[in-house]
């Protein structure tokens, strides 16, 4: 199903043209994250949808996003620029404005993914996972207050994490499905924001919460519908800064997409010891 | 040591100011990679040096580089702007541009390292290898034709990859020591380079080489002076696109490089079958 749903991805990502090189979008409160700001995937999924209007290639392929400024519920203008339209490879910048001021930067990389022909060969796998059905649903239709991308994005844990009960396991990685609520199967844009749709996995070391800096998203391949498996992992907290990288595997088993971002702790950086 | 050396890394990454937010520069011939061009961390962190005088704060944090076209040897111009200032974080971008055209985009977040307070936690472990004079020197005087990159970087492995030998094992993972050759220690821009200074992995599945789209390094720590050990990885070749994977650990063990870079094969694309 790729039906365009009220409050659905496709409504709330759209861009209209307002000149060259130049929309308008409107921010929705129905994308916040923790925090009670919008997510950082969904603003980069907003630019990025704008800026594919006016590459010459078809698909995303690497793109970079750093977070200026929190986005807030309301209009947005969207700049583009394409800074190289190459053969087989296009790059351009989008740039999201909020009340005048820079909330998003993102550059990107497009290609055509039917026409890479190159060599195949992976040395990972996707999660093993029970079916979604023999998962738990981890929000189980009880929503998290605030945090309304938790009402459109549906996650199912074979092992639900220890925060989520009030109790921090100190688990660093976690693996899960997920999909959009209102059934749209993802697609390389929907992938770029699903990314970044989950709790960040250091809420299991106690932590409250952390802001993303800097996002890049390789989008690998095009997704076969149904549900993601997701694999994240921080490995790396270093003076209250650190990475969480994603990985999405279709239900074809193959990896779409793999993104890094660099995050840094909420709190006053001094309720912790360093181990 | 950190003397600037004729042919060393501040003297080749030199910007003369030219104006506001604009400065000349040379892109030397002292650090072409396989293939004869410019290699690209020697590029970004040329783009980055520049910036980093406009920027008021100290330490690039996360960088993100796009590869527009080849950097030849020869004059270039680069262009700065500082997109926000804060307190904590401040993000600019920098375009290098040779002939009148683009060769390469950088944006990055800059911090104050020293001021970064917060919580410490790394589930992973700096390469185990045997002290650099017990290694190989994999190069040891020997060069190789036109990657004169290899005549300012030195690499020191305890087991030399099968490629170096003529004999590809496979192998798409590498551990192994580097350093400036003119002795002058690391800092962060420097890292910015070093982690784009070693040879693909996937020239150990018979690959001739790849070309580098996009380039994000995660600077998380100073580096300690001494020799740098170095992980590298590439888990996903998928239709002739590929992740790498790079890890710079100092003297001291710390962590204090983490880039990750999507490289297209080089090759015609119809060479190799999936396997």
């Amino acid at each position: 199903m790729t039906a365009t749903t009220a409050g659905g991805f496709d409504a709330d990502t759209r861009a209209a043209r307002a000149g060259d090189n130049e929309y308008t979008a409107t921010v929705t409160d129905r994308w916040n994250a923790l925090g009670g700001t919008a997510n950082g995937g969904y603003l980069l999924a907003l630019c990025l949808q704008a800026l594919r209007r006016d590459m010459p290639l078809p698909d995303p392929l690497a793109v970079s996003a750093f977070f200026l400024r929190p986005g807030v519920p309301g209009p947005a203008r969207v700049r583009t620029e394409v800074a190289r339209a190459g053969r087989r490879f296009a790059t351009g910048e989008a740039r999201l404005h909020q009340g005048g001021k820079e909330a998003v930067r993102i550059c990107a990389t497009f290609t055509d993914l039917a026409r890479a022909a190159g060599r195949t060969l992976v040395r990972n796998a996707a999660p093993l996972l029970p079916p979604p059905d023999a998962c738990t649903d981890l929000l189980g239709g009880a929503g998290m207050p605030g945090v309304t991308i938790a009402e459109r994005v549906e996650y199912r844990f074979a092992r639900v994490p220890g925060w989520w009960r009030g109790e921090p396991g100190g688990e660093l990685t976690a693996e899960f499905w997920m999909r959009f609520k209102d059934g749209r199967d993802a697609d390389l844009p929907a992938l770029a924001l699903l990314v970044d749709a989950a709790a960040p996995v250091v809420l299991d070391i106690g932590e409250t919460g952390s802001s993303t800096l800097q996002l890049t998203v390789h989008l690998r391949a095009r997704p076969a519908p149904g549900w993601l498996a997701c694999r994240v992992t921080t490995r790396h907290i270093i003076d209250g800064h650190h990475e969480e990288d994603f990985e999405i595997w279709d239900s074809g088993g193959a990896l779409v997409a793999q993104a890094r971002q660099l995050a840094a702790l909420n709190g006053d950086g001094t309720r912790h010891r360093t181990p």
